[in-house]
Protein backbone atom coordinates (compact mmCIF):
# COMPACT_ATOMS: atom_id res chain seq x y z
CA UNK A 1 0.00 0.00 0.00
CA UNK A 2 1.60 3.06 -1.02
CA UNK A 3 1.13 6.38 1.23
CA UNK A 4 -1.57 7.78 -0.84
CA UNK A 5 -3.67 4.31 -0.85
CA UNK A 6 -2.78 4.51 3.20
CA UNK A 7 -4.54 8.18 3.40
CA UNK A 8 -7.56 7.36 1.62
CA UNK A 9 -7.91 3.98 3.41
CA UNK A 10 -7.34 5.94 6.98
CA UNK A 11 -11.16 6.99 7.15
CA UNK A 12 -12.67 7.76 10.31
CA UNK A 13 -14.73 4.50 11.46
CA UNK A 14 -17.42 4.42 14.03
CA UNK A 15 -18.21 0.74 14.33
CA UNK A 16 -15.92 -2.10 15.20
CA UNK A 17 -15.37 -5.66 15.92
CA UNK A 18 -15.41 -5.38 19.64
CA UNK A 19 -14.09 -9.32 20.11
CA UNK A 20 -11.14 -8.24 18.49
CA UNK A 21 -8.61 -7.16 20.78
CA UNK A 22 -5.74 -4.94 20.40
CA UNK A 23 -2.44 -5.81 22.25
CA UNK A 24 -0.51 -2.99 24.28
CA UNK A 25 2.58 -3.04 22.41
CA UNK A 26 0.38 -2.14 19.53
CA UNK A 27 -0.27 1.09 21.17
CA UNK A 28 3.22 1.59 22.35
CA UNK A 29 4.24 1.38 18.41
CA UNK A 30 1.60 3.84 17.19
CA UNK A 31 2.46 6.45 20.35
CA UNK A 32 6.10 5.80 19.37
CA UNK A 33 4.97 7.05 15.93
CA UNK A 34 3.52 10.14 17.77
CA UNK A 35 6.91 10.85 19.66
CA UNK A 36 8.77 10.69 16.45
CA UNK A 37 6.69 13.45 14.85
CA UNK A 38 6.95 17.28 14.80
CA UNK A 39 6.26 19.24 17.77
CA UNK A 40 6.64 22.83 18.33
CA UNK A 41 9.81 23.97 18.90
CA UNK A 42 10.52 20.93 20.33
CA UNK A 43 8.72 21.25 23.49
CA UNK A 44 7.40 17.54 22.99
CA UNK A 45 4.76 18.45 25.77
CA UNK A 46 1.78 15.79 25.22
CA UNK A 47 1.61 12.72 27.38
CA UNK A 48 -0.20 9.35 26.35
CA UNK A 49 -2.84 7.29 28.57
CA UNK A 50 -3.14 3.84 26.69
CA UNK A 51 -6.28 1.55 27.30
CA UNK A 52 -7.06 -2.30 25.82
CA UNK A 53 -9.27 -4.26 28.45
CA UNK A 54 -12.71 -4.43 27.94
CA UNK A 55 -13.64 -3.23 31.72
CA UNK A 56 -11.00 0.06 30.79
CA UNK A 57 -12.54 0.39 27.24
CA UNK A 58 -16.06 0.74 29.20
CA UNK A 59 -15.45 3.11 31.92
CA UNK A 60 -13.88 5.89 28.67
CA UNK A 61 -16.80 4.74 26.28
CA UNK A 62 -19.38 6.93 28.36
CA UNK A 63 -17.31 10.07 28.53
CA UNK A 64 -16.51 9.91 24.47
CA UNK A 65 -19.41 11.87 22.08
CA UNK A 66 -19.95 10.24 18.66
CA UNK A 67 -21.12 11.44 15.35
CA UNK A 68 -22.83 14.73 15.98
CA UNK A 69 -24.79 14.70 12.79
CA UNK A 70 -26.27 11.16 13.13
CA UNK A 71 -29.10 12.38 14.79
CA UNK A 72 -30.86 8.78 15.52
CA UNK A 73 -27.74 7.12 16.82
CA UNK A 74 -25.72 7.62 19.75
CA UNK A 75 -22.66 5.96 18.85
CA UNK A 76 -21.07 2.31 18.35
CA UNK A 77 -23.79 -0.40 20.02
CA UNK A 78 -22.24 -3.27 22.46
CA UNK A 79 -20.39 -5.49 20.00
CA UNK A 80 -19.13 -2.62 18.07
CA UNK A 81 -17.33 -0.06 20.39
CA UNK A 82 -13.94 0.37 20.50
CA UNK A 83 -11.47 -2.38 21.72
CA UNK A 84 -8.67 0.63 22.58
CA UNK A 85 -8.53 4.01 23.38
CA UNK A 86 -5.24 6.37 23.60
CA UNK A 87 -5.87 9.64 25.29
CA UNK A 88 -3.50 12.51 24.80
CA UNK A 89 -2.54 14.56 26.96
CA UNK A 90 -1.00 18.13 27.58
CA UNK A 91 1.27 18.52 30.11
CA UNK A 92 1.22 21.52 31.33
CA UNK A 93 4.30 21.94 34.01
CA UNK A 94 6.32 21.73 30.00
CA UNK A 95 3.74 24.07 28.84
CA UNK A 96 0.27 25.57 28.58
CA UNK A 97 0.35 26.07 24.33
CA UNK A 98 -0.37 22.84 23.02
CA UNK A 99 -0.82 23.93 19.59
CA UNK A 100 -1.27 21.45 16.69
CA UNK A 101 0.80 18.98 18.20
CA UNK A 102 -2.00 16.64 18.75
CA UNK A 103 -3.30 17.09 15.61
CA UNK A 104 0.36 15.83 14.23
CA UNK A 105 0.65 13.25 16.70
CA UNK A 106 -2.91 12.02 16.36
CA UNK A 107 -2.55 12.02 12.66
CA UNK A 108 1.08 9.86 13.14
CA UNK A 109 -0.71 7.32 15.52
CA UNK A 110 -4.37 6.86 12.95
CA UNK A 111 -2.16 6.54 9.99
CA UNK A 112 0.12 4.07 11.76
CA UNK A 113 -3.34 2.19 12.85
CA UNK A 114 -4.70 1.75 9.42
CA UNK A 115 -1.31 0.83 8.39
CA UNK A 116 -2.09 -2.16 10.55
CA UNK A 117 -5.63 -3.17 9.68
CA UNK A 118 -6.91 -1.07 12.42
CA UNK A 119 -8.78 2.20 12.35
CA UNK A 120 -10.82 4.71 14.53
CA UNK A 121 -12.34 7.93 15.41
CA UNK A 122 -10.46 10.96 16.77
CA UNK A 123 -12.43 12.51 19.10
CA UNK A 124 -12.56 16.16 20.36
CA UNK A 125 -16.10 16.17 21.75
CA UNK A 126 -15.32 14.64 25.40
CA UNK A 127 -16.82 14.77 28.90
CA UNK A 128 -14.10 16.24 29.98
CA UNK A 129 -14.85 15.92 33.86
CA UNK A 130 -16.26 12.93 33.96
CA UNK A 131 -13.21 10.99 32.32
CA UNK A 132 -11.16 12.76 34.37
CA UNK A 133 -12.53 11.95 37.33
CA UNK A 134 -13.12 8.32 36.22
CA UNK A 135 -9.43 7.93 35.33
CA UNK A 136 -8.28 10.39 38.05
CA UNK A 137 -6.71 12.29 35.52
CA UNK A 138 -4.55 15.08 37.28
CA UNK A 139 -5.81 18.43 36.97
CA UNK A 140 -1.73 18.90 35.64
CA UNK A 141 -2.87 17.07 32.38
CA UNK A 142 -4.91 19.00 29.90
CA UNK A 143 -7.46 16.42 28.00
CA UNK A 144 -7.18 16.91 24.50
CA UNK A 145 -8.24 14.27 22.43
CA UNK A 146 -9.66 11.03 22.38
CA UNK A 147 -8.30 8.00 19.89
CA UNK A 148 -10.96 5.41 19.68
CA UNK A 149 -9.48 2.47 18.03
CA UNK A 150 -10.73 -0.90 16.77
CA UNK A 151 -11.30 -3.53 13.91
CA UNK A 152 -13.64 -1.84 11.46
CA UNK A 153 -16.97 -3.24 10.25
CA UNK A 154 -18.37 -0.56 8.99
CA UNK A 155 -17.79 1.06 4.82
CA UNK A 156 -16.73 4.82 4.83
CA UNK A 157 -17.05 6.19 1.10
CA UNK A 158 -16.12 10.25 0.30
CA UNK A 159 -18.72 11.75 -2.04
CA UNK A 160 -18.24 14.86 -4.05
CA UNK A 161 -20.42 17.92 -1.85
CA UNK A 162 -23.43 18.85 -2.61
CA UNK A 163 -24.94 21.96 -1.99
CA UNK A 164 -21.85 22.81 0.57
CA UNK A 165 -23.20 20.37 2.83
CA UNK A 166 -20.58 18.98 4.62
CA UNK A 167 -22.90 16.53 7.12
CA UNK A 168 -21.90 13.00 6.78
CA UNK A 169 -24.92 10.41 6.44
CA UNK A 170 -25.50 6.69 6.26
CA UNK A 171 -27.55 5.29 3.74
CA UNK A 172 -29.91 2.16 4.23
CA UNK A 173 -27.05 -0.41 4.06
CA UNK A 174 -25.52 1.25 6.73
CA UNK A 175 -22.81 3.05 4.24
CA UNK A 176 -21.68 5.80 5.93
CA UNK A 177 -21.13 8.70 3.33
CA UNK A 178 -18.39 11.56 3.65
CA UNK A 179 -18.87 14.34 1.46
CA UNK A 180 -15.29 16.10 0.62
CA UNK A 181 -14.85 19.66 -0.80
CA UNK A 182 -13.33 19.52 -4.23
CA UNK A 183 -9.26 20.13 -4.12
CA UNK A 184 -10.38 23.46 -6.82
CA UNK A 185 -12.22 24.57 -3.93
CA UNK A 186 -9.23 23.99 -1.32
CA UNK A 187 -6.63 25.61 -3.50
CA UNK A 188 -7.16 29.35 -3.43
CA UNK A 189 -5.79 31.44 -6.50
CA UNK A 190 -5.12 34.82 -5.29
CA UNK B 1 9.74 2.42 3.09
CA UNK B 2 7.37 0.70 5.16
CA UNK B 3 4.92 3.36 7.24
CA UNK B 4 7.27 3.66 10.74
CA UNK B 5 10.48 4.07 8.57
CA UNK B 6 8.87 6.81 6.45
CA UNK B 7 7.90 8.46 9.99
CA UNK B 8 11.47 8.30 11.63
CA UNK B 9 12.63 9.92 7.87
CA UNK B 10 10.12 12.84 8.11
CA UNK B 11 12.77 14.97 9.89
CA UNK B 12 12.16 18.97 10.15
CA UNK B 13 14.57 19.77 7.69
CA UNK B 14 15.42 24.07 7.25
CA UNK B 15 18.35 22.89 4.76
CA UNK B 16 17.68 22.54 0.98
CA UNK B 17 19.41 22.05 -2.26
CA UNK B 18 17.59 25.20 -3.71
CA UNK B 19 18.30 24.64 -7.12
CA UNK B 20 16.17 21.75 -7.22
CA UNK B 21 12.92 22.78 -7.46
CA UNK B 22 9.08 20.98 -7.04
CA UNK B 23 6.29 21.64 -9.41
CA UNK B 24 2.90 22.77 -9.15
CA UNK B 25 1.47 19.47 -9.58
CA UNK B 26 3.24 17.85 -6.73
CA UNK B 27 1.97 20.10 -4.16
CA UNK B 28 -1.71 19.58 -5.72
CA UNK B 29 -0.98 15.88 -4.68
CA UNK B 30 0.02 17.04 -1.10
CA UNK B 31 -2.74 19.23 -0.97
CA UNK B 32 -4.77 16.27 -1.66
CA UNK B 33 -3.65 14.11 0.99
CA UNK B 34 -4.94 17.03 3.27
CA UNK B 35 -8.45 16.91 1.39
CA UNK B 36 -8.60 13.46 2.53
CA UNK B 37 -7.50 13.32 6.06
CA UNK B 38 -9.87 13.82 8.84
CA UNK B 39 -11.42 17.29 10.01
CA UNK B 40 -13.48 18.23 12.78
CA UNK B 41 -17.05 17.64 12.29
CA UNK B 42 -16.05 17.45 8.96
CA UNK B 43 -16.45 21.16 8.39
CA UNK B 44 -12.74 21.00 6.28
CA UNK B 45 -12.49 24.70 6.82
CA UNK B 46 -9.40 24.96 5.34
CA UNK B 47 -7.79 26.97 2.35
CA UNK B 48 -4.26 26.19 0.71
CA UNK B 49 -1.94 28.66 -1.62
CA UNK B 50 0.35 26.94 -3.24
CA UNK B 51 4.37 28.83 -4.58
CA UNK B 52 6.59 27.04 -6.32
CA UNK B 53 8.39 29.98 -7.77
CA UNK B 54 12.01 31.09 -7.03
CA UNK B 55 10.47 34.76 -7.23
CA UNK B 56 7.29 33.62 -5.12
CA UNK B 57 9.63 32.20 -2.71
CA UNK B 58 11.54 35.29 -2.18
CA UNK B 59 8.47 37.31 -0.98
CA UNK B 60 7.51 34.43 1.60
CA UNK B 61 10.96 33.70 2.90
CA UNK B 62 10.82 36.65 4.87
CA UNK B 63 7.86 36.38 6.83
CA UNK B 64 9.22 33.02 8.00
CA UNK B 65 11.09 32.21 11.53
CA UNK B 66 13.53 30.07 11.70
CA UNK B 67 14.69 27.77 14.24
CA UNK B 68 14.59 30.24 17.51
CA UNK B 69 17.31 27.58 19.11
CA UNK B 70 19.78 28.73 17.09
CA UNK B 71 20.70 31.79 18.29
CA UNK B 72 24.08 32.18 16.03
CA UNK B 73 21.29 31.35 12.61
CA UNK B 74 19.41 33.34 11.05
CA UNK B 75 17.33 30.79 8.76
CA UNK B 76 18.43 29.22 5.30
CA UNK B 77 21.07 31.30 3.21
CA UNK B 78 20.62 31.74 -0.33
CA UNK B 79 20.93 28.32 -1.87
CA UNK B 80 19.37 26.57 0.78
CA UNK B 81 16.03 27.76 1.26
CA UNK B 82 13.43 26.24 0.62
CA UNK B 83 12.28 25.81 -2.87
CA UNK B 84 7.91 25.63 -2.00
CA UNK B 85 5.92 26.58 0.28
CA UNK B 86 2.17 25.40 1.20
CA UNK B 87 0.83 28.17 3.13
CA UNK B 88 -2.64 26.77 5.54
CA UNK B 89 -5.35 29.53 6.09
CA UNK B 90 -8.76 28.95 8.17
CA UNK B 91 -11.12 30.25 5.87
CA UNK B 92 -13.73 31.96 8.62
CA UNK B 93 -16.85 32.52 6.84
CA UNK B 94 -17.12 28.52 7.58
CA UNK B 95 -15.77 28.45 11.20
CA UNK B 96 -13.65 30.32 13.54
CA UNK B 97 -12.50 27.50 15.38
CA UNK B 98 -9.69 25.62 13.25
CA UNK B 99 -8.98 23.22 16.15
CA UNK B 100 -6.23 20.86 15.25
CA UNK B 101 -7.49 20.53 11.33
CA UNK B 102 -4.16 22.39 10.40
CA UNK B 103 -1.85 20.07 12.32
CA UNK B 104 -3.57 16.78 11.05
CA UNK B 105 -2.93 18.28 7.44
CA UNK B 106 0.33 19.23 7.46
CA UNK B 107 1.37 15.83 9.07
CA UNK B 108 -0.30 14.35 5.86
CA UNK B 109 1.34 16.42 3.75
CA UNK B 110 4.67 16.75 5.05
CA UNK B 111 4.56 12.56 5.30
CA UNK B 112 3.38 12.31 1.45
CA UNK B 113 6.70 15.06 1.23
CA UNK B 114 9.07 13.21 2.59
CA UNK B 115 7.47 9.81 0.70
CA UNK B 116 8.95 11.65 -2.08
CA UNK B 117 12.12 12.30 -1.20
CA UNK B 118 11.12 15.39 0.15
CA UNK B 119 11.33 17.14 3.38
CA UNK B 120 10.80 20.52 5.21
CA UNK B 121 9.62 22.33 8.04
CA UNK B 122 6.26 23.15 9.87
CA UNK B 123 6.06 26.71 10.49
CA UNK B 124 4.34 28.30 12.96
CA UNK B 125 6.22 31.63 14.09
CA UNK B 126 5.37 33.71 11.29
CA UNK B 127 5.34 37.25 10.58
CA UNK B 128 1.58 37.27 9.77
CA UNK B 129 0.84 40.72 9.00
CA UNK B 130 3.96 41.20 6.76
CA UNK B 131 3.10 37.83 4.81
CA UNK B 132 -0.72 38.81 4.98
CA UNK B 133 0.41 42.34 2.98
CA UNK B 134 2.87 40.82 1.04
CA UNK B 135 0.52 37.66 -0.59
CA UNK B 136 -2.91 40.12 -0.54
CA UNK B 137 -4.24 37.35 1.25
CA UNK B 138 -8.13 38.63 2.18
CA UNK B 139 -8.90 38.98 6.12
CA UNK B 140 -11.36 36.19 6.03
CA UNK B 141 -8.65 34.15 5.35
CA UNK B 142 -6.78 33.31 9.13
CA UNK B 143 -3.32 32.43 8.42
CA UNK B 144 -2.40 29.06 10.36
CA UNK B 145 0.92 27.59 9.03
CA UNK B 146 3.35 27.58 6.41
CA UNK B 147 4.91 24.58 4.97
CA UNK B 148 8.70 25.38 4.11
CA UNK B 149 9.37 22.93 1.25
CA UNK B 150 12.56 21.12 -0.46
CA UNK B 151 15.37 18.97 -0.95
CA UNK B 152 16.85 18.48 2.20
CA UNK B 153 20.93 18.96 2.40
CA UNK B 154 20.91 18.56 6.12
CA UNK B 155 21.14 15.38 8.15
CA UNK B 156 19.09 15.48 11.20
CA UNK B 157 19.32 12.53 13.96
CA UNK B 158 17.45 12.26 17.09
CA UNK B 159 19.40 12.15 20.32
CA UNK B 160 18.21 10.74 23.80
CA UNK B 161 17.15 13.42 26.16
CA UNK B 162 19.44 14.81 28.49
CA UNK B 163 18.62 17.05 31.45
CA UNK B 164 15.21 17.63 30.48
CA UNK B 165 16.80 19.82 27.77
CA UNK B 166 14.52 19.89 24.63
CA UNK B 167 16.38 22.45 22.42
CA UNK B 168 17.88 20.99 19.16
CA UNK B 169 21.28 22.02 18.18
CA UNK B 170 24.27 21.66 15.38
CA UNK B 171 27.67 20.00 16.01
CA UNK B 172 31.10 21.02 13.80
CA UNK B 173 30.00 18.74 10.98
CA UNK B 174 26.15 21.28 10.91
CA UNK B 175 24.55 17.82 11.92
CA UNK B 176 21.46 18.81 13.17
CA UNK B 177 20.44 16.86 16.67
CA UNK B 178 16.51 16.87 17.78
CA UNK B 179 16.46 15.77 21.76
CA UNK B 180 13.54 13.46 22.26
CA UNK B 181 11.77 12.57 25.12
CA UNK B 182 12.01 8.81 25.61
CA UNK B 183 8.52 6.49 25.48
CA UNK B 184 8.35 5.72 28.88
CA UNK B 185 8.43 9.42 29.66
CA UNK B 186 5.38 9.92 27.02
CA UNK B 187 3.57 6.71 28.72
CA UNK B 188 1.54 7.31 31.62
CA UNK B 189 0.73 5.23 34.43
CA UNK B 190 -2.20 6.60 37.08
Amino acid sequence: MNFAELVLKNRTYRRFDESFRIGDQTLKELVNLARLSASGANRQPLKFLLYTKPEDCSRIFPSTIWAAYLKEWQGPESGERPSAYIIILGDTSITDQFGVDHGIAAQSIMLGATNQGLGGCMIASIRKEDLRKELAIPQLYEILLVLALGKPVEKVVIDDIKNDDIKYWRDKDRVHHVPKRSLDELILKL
